[in-house]
């Protein structure tokens, strides 16, 4: 198996909590001192006989450009989920799920945080397009925090097929565009499977995909600024529809 | 006068429209192709007489580590606020104002983020402390698409004294911290003059400044990661205050 390297306390942490892809090895610096996290990585990593193994600086060079904080991990790619498989599973759910899709995000930074926010505010998963879209690597990885070990993430080769096939099966599609008439927190997120599309930062989200939504929904933008970040868009929408399930 | 180079498109357009920096000149690569962005900024120029010139590859190789799209501007360094002159500006106001106040964010892209929010989302002003936090800097206006030109910053010496002298002046303060008790949307945004204490990313709000918060909140978070950016943090704050205002 090709392994891929992932650098960073939290993301070696992640992945060896989710459990879900194989680790091969984890290598420690012997010049950093020991804290909390790198403690916690030893003790998990005994537990679950991954092998770990301490190393001097020389080791370190070639992924001086990451910020390693002298921990890194062999570990297998990241597992994409089938389409297919992720409705099933949530079909027999008692709670409705939710999902973001993304279309056309090329930011390493802004993909990060997405994944981050989703994990954070409970989303079921993220689809990805496998062209046009910046793809899951060890930088977002890092970015994330290792949040990418804790949601499915789909990959597929058509959006507006994967649109198609989750309103075929009862989700209902949300997209986001400035010129949109309803704002996002007039939607009442709480009664249907539903999938939030957010698009590029400079073009938006896509007119076929735009035309398959049921709702296009805008964020009301101050100071006639209508530049807010993707991740941050996204934030304040899927939060919003955290609130509403909460109160 | 020390002059700052800006780059980029949206930076510039953004410094040339809020018109709050002095301008000495702006310099267009003859290796671009023009475009919308790049006429309006030569409009603009032209009728604020600000001089603008052509220059080949060479002069913008200094500028390569920057993603410049053939644009810069020697401009005048940000004008920093005076505390007391903003909230004596506000006093006159007939509606209530807010703040984000940022306690020790390091990294450029979060605080760029965290910019360009708080002019999506109507923050009145932030501020930050002249230590111990990420300036505004180049590379800030770059990824806050010239946002920063649009919003007061205040630098003070003192968060705490800040803090107090908000506090003396009719303003409610609000931290966020993981262990609060309170959801931020119970948080009645729309009755007071409010400041929002985001914290670091690794150690969250300064204990003292916890103390002399009117309220602590916290964002609920799911799937026990408690690992949201600081700028999707603040996003999903802010825009529930201004959807409170909304409704």
């Amino acid at each position: 198996m090709d392994f891929e390297v992932i650098y960073g306390k939290n993301s070696v942490l992640e992945a060896l909590n989710a459990g879900t892809r194989e680790i091969n090895k984890i290598i420690i610096s012997k010049s950093i001192h020991t804290d909390n996290k790198i403690e916690k990585i030893k003790e998990i990593a005994k537990s679950k006989g991954i092998v770990f193994q301490f190393a001097g600086k020389d080791k370190f060079q070639q992924y001086e450009e990451f910020n390693h904080q002298g921990v890194i991990a062999q570990i297998s790619p990241i597992r994409y989920i089938e389409l297919e498989d992720f409705i099933k599973k949530n079909k027999n759910k008692e709670t409705f799920s939710s999902l973001v899709i993304l279309d056309g995000v090329e930011d390493v930074h802004n993909l990060g945080a997405i994944i981050r926010t989703c994990v954070c505010a409970g989303v079921d998963g993220i689809i990805i397009p496998s062209r046009r879209n910046v793809q899951v690597n060890a930088t977002v990885d890092k970015i994330s925090q290792g949040a990418v070990n804790l949601i499915p993430i789909i990959k597929v080769n058509s959006l507006i097929n994967a649109v198609q096939t989750l309103k075929e099966n009862d989700w209902w599609i949300i997209s986001t565009d400035a010129s949109a008439q309803q704002n996002y927190y007039d939607v009442k997120y709480n009664d249907m499977n539903f999938a939030i599309i957010m698009g590029a930062e400079h073009t938006g989200v896509s007119k076929s995909l735009l035309k398959a939504s049921d709702f296009v929904v805008k964020i009301p933008m101050q100071n006639n600024f209508n530049s807010l970040n993707v991740s941050n868009a996204l934030s304040a929408i899927i939060f919003e529809a955290l609130r509403q399930k909460l109160i």
